[in-house]
């Protein structure tokens, strides 16, 4: 079947999934984390067959990696299904009740946002998170994976589809292209119709892609450069944990620091400093000409590296002579995620606060704390690095919207 | 100068926007009302030149009364940017407060959005709406009006660039693009380095050009197909209000109602009395075969009808079954802006709310009642219709988004 066609079914079901109370929508996915169990077999050989493919294509170990499934990974994502099963209900929430002047009553609540297409890489267990998130937030859902992960998510939307049927939903409430055809793709980027918001998620070049193609709403997810200032008054102690940790704990993901910005009153304090525990994982650093005086053995850095999101054991540093350059700096290079100011200084908290545009902005913290579950909101479908609607972790609330619902006795105007 | 380079600039007067207090904010609106009543000859000249200009092209009479301004017009824009100023201040709103699991500090607050793109047509007041309103909410605005309107608009953002320049704002904080070049509009609907939301106003066909085009996130606004339901056990005299109060009071506007559906048991009641008020307005009707026996002198309607908004005193009419058909043909060919039910059956009302997917859902009222004023919001700078960010009435809390501010004391993950 065509996307457009396919659309057109997810939107009629989106009509039933929005009428579902939240226990039958709990019911449903907890239903779903059981037959991900029980059809672990099925989802094994399924994955099998994908990692076969993807091997005799010559695919690097971490593509493989990323792609494969195993028992343990399946269970992880049955349990990740059941935390958002046993999450409050997102929808319902009165966000404002009043009478207006006219004596209308009025009250604003958040209702589902409807069909949510979701655009993702070769990660099977995305698949999971993302039907079980639209499906909690009242929404239909359309996925369209990485064409390496097909038979994988074919197994899981099979067990999702089987948990709908037994509780009587439109099992188009969560539909799976498989159609790898680009034009497909773009159908579904551009069916304004039937699809009320598109989340790519993976790498920078498949977000850019889907928002200069899409015409329907898109949220960006996921770019991050993060930036750590380390200011003239900072605790060095300190700076050197949060920065170690910001670069190390897990360099891969989008809330990782990409580029340190020094003070440079303090730069060859504190520089030697930090190289020494960089180096306990092989840091590979990018500096400017300055820090290259104190720093004898890295690399010298350019604009170019300045706009690089490694996601690896790679970095840069910048000496800047205040919190306005620091400032600049990032709102230069960054990409509006997450950024951090290490000072003693409160003056200069506030001006980094009010100066740097980002979704999280950081005081003497690691910026790896940017994450749906750090923040208390649970299992999170992307990181937002756009100003419209969401901003920074996307939990189940930022997958709602809202209408007014206005009750009247034959009020005119 | 190109579009590119004069966004660049408002990007970096955006910058000092956001570090305004609201008592500045307020200041410069204040004296640029002022200064529209001081400058109020200018303007007035500046507009001659534009209707002289126009009505040489042959323009219609609607087209210049929407274009002309007037000593009272002028008083009403200096009103209306006066209002704004005394609003609340939309920033810095606290949206959520609390300390996350690893014992950070986390703070939600509103943050102003940065550059806001608007398109619009020929009406010379709206520059000065969406100056003040981008301002008050600590934006910084690129508009670009209809190209009648270029006169007028630029003595307009004269009178804002003297009240920004007397705080020393940079004046580019407010831009006017006066190229008429198609190419630098699509300018600014593509660039997305320096535009953070772009919102056209206007007709469907121009708010459907730019959300094809544009490239930087669009609010779609405006397009308004709005229904009222009279169910089988609605009081006719409430409904025949309702339904007068609803097509008649202002058709031009977006909130008015196109179609009128009708419960099948009592239509050949209904229809009669209802029509008989609408004829006082010669209202011209179109109706599907069933209303057409009961109204003998109306027109026919079709698919075509039921999509279109006819802005005027014209309407068509359907007879449905129940509410559910009601709700299906909603559905079909509503906007998403403004529906209404009339009835007494509490149960329908749930099934009505429940089943219609738009911004403002209303029971016994008008949907003359959808606006930023009637819903105590204060200006707006359009009616959303679409699902991301904002839906109904955006006013200042519209324009303004979140960032997440997070302090700790070292803490890493």
């Amino acid at each position: 079947m065509k996307t457009i066609e396919l659309a057109a079914l997810a939107k009629t079901a989106s009509r039933s999934v929005r009428l579902l109370d939240n226990e039958v929508r709990s019911s449903i996915l907890n239903e779903f984390a059981d037959n991900l169990l029980n059809g672990q077999e099925s989802i094994l050989t399924a994955n099998d067959q994908d990692i076969a493919a993807a091997r005799a294509e010559g695919r690097t170990d971490a593509f493989l990696d990323r792609l494969r499934l195993t028992p343990e990974r399946i269970a992880a994502m049955a349990q990740g299904v059941r935390e958002i099963a046993a999450m409050a209900d997102p929808l319902g929430r009165v966000l404002e009740k009043k009478t207006i002047r006219s004596g209308v009553r009025l009250v604003k609540k958040t209702v589902p946002m409807g069909v949510i297409g979701i655009i993702f890489e070769s990660r099977p267990n995305v698949t999971a998170d993302c039907a079980a998130l639209c499906l909690k937030a009242g929404n239909a859902c359309i996925l369209k994976g990485g064409k390496e992960s097909l038979h994988s998510c074919l197994a899981i939307t099979e067990e999702m589809h089987k948990a709908m049927g037994k509780y009587h939903l439109d099992e188009n409430a969560l539909v799976l292209l498989e159609n790898p055809d680009r034009e497909e793709t773009n159908a579904l980027m551009e069916c304004r119709e039937y699809v009320d918001l598109l989340i790519p998620r993976g790498s920078s070049r498949l977000i850019n892609a889907v928002v200069r193609q899409a015409k329907v709403p898109v949220i960006e997810t996921g770019a991050g450069i993060c930036h750590t200032f380390v200011d003239e008054s900072a605790d060095l102690q300190m700076a050197d944990r949060i920065v170690f940790n910001a670069k190390c704990s897990r360099p891969s993901v989008c809330n990782a620091m990409e580029t340190l910005l020094v003070h440079e009153k303090i730069s060859e304090q504190f520089l030697p400093i930090c190289a020494s525990s960089l180096k306990e994982k092989n840091v590979i650093i990018h500096g400017d000409e300055q820090s290259r005086t104190i720093l004898k053995d890295i690399l010298p850095a350019d604009d170019t590296n300045y706009a690089t999101e490694y996601n690896d054991f790679e970095m840069n540093i910048k000496i800047v002579k205040d919190v306005s350059e620091a400032i600049a700096h990032i709102e230069t290079f960054g990409t509006h995620h997450s950024d951090c100011i290490v000072t003693e200084n409160a003056e200069n908290v506030l001006a980094f606060f009010n100066g740097v545009d980002s979704a999280c902005v950081y005081h003497n913290a690691s910026t790896r704390f940017t994450d749906g579950g750090e923040f208390g909101m649970g299992a999170e479908i992307g990181i937002s690095t756009q100003k419209l609607h969401a901003r920074g972790p996307m939990g189940l609330n930022e997958l709602t919207t809202y209408a007014y619902y206005l009750e009247g006795n034959g009020e005119i105007r």
